[in-house]
């Protein structure tokens, strides 16, 4: 062996030590709370990132849409495949500023609220992903105690992925995973349109 | 309709005029190269999602793992529900700290990067995730010249998504679309262990 080598070998089995003792420490398990927040892009594909996985270990699934509407998406598609392991529903009206209509938007949260509650509640479920319940929660139309309260109370085997910019504080105080996704660059800056199977 | 309500729907009128505005500004079409890099979690499982949608539009998409080596994985077995449109190879030998050999870690990424580049000359994968490239480059396992050459020069609606820490300004510098996950909390800090259908 070259000296390079033996240093390099060396070096790594002292890494190798250091990491062992890292893993060993950590003896917890338990269903998780997870942020998805930021400005960048891979909030919500993160979370269907984080399904397919669950998906591969035989669990069941679902997913609330609190914003999006009944736009046609590659991953609706895509989640037939697992047949009724997916739970999904798009209970969104579109953002904003596409309603206009403040009292309509409300309404459409409230519901999507009352469905999350439902699946919350449905032991068959061990990942659930509220998508872009952060707008929600920033523009007040659903309560953020009564929010963090179910999130709070939720079984032990659950883990919940929440995504959405501008998360609450209370929310990443609650949270047991924060990851904030930063726009270092991006491809509309450039003139490039929202792609079908990349966007949607 | 009250004062409120009016003043809403007025200032998501002109909202929605921008927004309409700056999207018909983007008309261009291509192959992205998409970067996913720092500290924090999402990196990777924002590129199964990105997989997960493509799957859904009917694309086939390929995955070559560059130091994951022979774990099993969630998302491995969750692929096999779309048959030979995911085309999949995890070819690296674990992290450097387990093989503790340099020479060993070089020809694995050496040889992923061989499989990689005959995807990206297959015309009908449509995404390639190429996970854990950064890390390669990183430590010079792969000269970057080359890598940012082979890129560049792909087929023009190929998209190609990178993903590992410290990604190279010069990766940088040739994509479409970088997003930095940064770690706000994570719940390995609190004892809790990587745990299967969430971690792998």
């Amino acid at each position: 062996m070259s000296d390079d080598a033996a240093r390099h070998r060396e070096k790594m089995e002292k890494r190798k030590a250091v990491q062992d003792a890292e893993v060993a420490g950590k003896t917890l398990e338990k269903g998780l709370l997870l942020v998805h927040t930021g400005p960048g892009k891979g909030k919500s594909t993160a979370a269907l990132g984080l399904m397919l996985r669950a998906l591969g270990r035989g669990w069941r699934v679902g997913m609330v849409q609190f914003i999006k509407g009944g736009w046609d998406t590659g991953e609706r598609h895509a989640v037939a495949a697992f047949g009724d392991r997916v739970v999904w529903h798009t209970l969104g009206e579109g953002f904003t500023w596409e309603t206009q209509d403040k009292a309509r938007d409300i309404a459409a949260c409230r519901h999507a609220w009352e469905v999350a509650e439902g699946l919350m509640a449905d032991p068959t479920i061990r990942l659930l992903a509220l998508d872009e319940l952060n707008i929600a929660l920033r523009y007040d139309y659903l309560a953020l105690d009564a929010v963090l309260a179910a999130l709070r109370a939720r079984r032990p085997d659950l883990h919940v992925v929440v995504t959405g910019r501008n998360a609450k504080p209370a929310l990443i105080e609650a949270a047991d995973l924060v990851t904030e996704m930063g726009s270092v660059k991006h491809h509309f800056a450039a003139g490039v349109k929202a792609q079908e199977g990349i966007e949607f």
